[in-house]
């Protein structure tokens, strides 16, 4: 059965981007920092372009959640951002579902087709399981549609990259996520620079 | 060297009290949950009276955190709640200084004294250093006190004992904690139900 997941790296404070996040500044003040660890690892640096790297645990850690998406989730203002960020071919090479309240044709890259859902979460999801070949449905973020799709009981696992920084201000995961959300731990994978936590969501 | 320690559990979601806490409900509500993996542990246990319990992972946690703590540091809430609770002995065996505003006479309990210091953190800490015969010293809390101490630049070591649960609201430890601290990762051990991780501050 595909599982439907997210994976988010994470603040030791709880914030997913830092303060004064915006078009311009997608990640927030100091928010690349959550990502130092991401951008020396090879299965990223593969996806993303520059090529060569680390492989490692971390490494591992990245080509599984790559290789275990059949489909992606995400947000209109992720999108938005990520549309003007995202080498060519962008990084996913699966079917990526844009949650959006205007309608919009399908944008075709190499390698990955972006499709515009005016429909809701549960009709994206729908979307996307249909179409990833009974591999995983990742929720890619931002942190609004984790949260919504968290609140909606769609979500088997989440994966937390928790980086030991604090960025004092920003963006939380959690602000706005119901408490009665039950977590079991399914999984540590450490290394010196952060540790991937991750939590299966029980219903 | 003797090192200044803190050790704390904490919700995913950043808490390590929860809502309405106060000198009757001192954890806040459901902050129980926090601690629920420590009620089993042999070590705490042992010294909290009952006997019994589990050794394993978490339990060589306890009893080292216990054995390495040669006096403690505790603000005066989190004394004034623990004075009603503690069992007799109660679990420290080692010097408690309490920081406080009015002076009172030390308080000689069997195997702890509790000596109240109304001239401050560093004082407080002072004196703790000079009885713990070459241990550590370890700050108790609450969170207000280790965040004195953190944004003094006097801890070492700070273990946050991770529980996959979500309070919602209550007590956060890193609000109001100075961003600029800066911390390295230094130890994991993870269990089922709760992750410590240690970090080392770096100045």
């Amino acid at each position: 059965m595909s599982k439907v997941f997210a994976s988010l790296g994470i603040s030791l404070d709880g914030y997913v981007a830092g303060p004064h996040a915006g078009p311009d500044n997608p990640l927030g003040d100091g928010g690349e920092r959550l990502h130092a660890w991401l951008y020396g690892v090879e299965a990223w640096r593969n996806r993303q372009g520059p090529g060569g790297g680390e492989t490692g645990r971390s490494g591992l850690v990245v080509a599984e959640t790559f290789d275990r998406a059949g489909a992606y989730v995400m947000g209109r203002r992720m999108f938005d951002e990520g549309e003007r960020a995202w080498p060519e071919p962008p990084p996913f090479r699966a079917p990526v579902f844009v949650l959006t309240t205007s309608a919009r044709d399908a944008w075709v890259r190499e390698g990955t087709v972006f499709t515009y859902v005016t429909e809701g979460i549960h009709a994206a999801l729908d979307q996307a399981r249909a179409v990833a070949h009974g591999k995983d449905v990742q929720i890619s973020g931002g942190a609004h549609t984790v949260r919504e799709y968290l609140n909606a009981g769609l979500v088997d696992e989440l994966e937390l990259h928790l980086v030991p920084v604090l960025l004092g201000d920003g963006l939380r995961l959690f602000d706005g996520v119901d408490p009665a959300l039950r977590l079991v731990k399914d999984r540590v994978v450490d290394t010196p620079d952060v540790t991937h936590l991750r939590y299966r969501t029980v219903r």
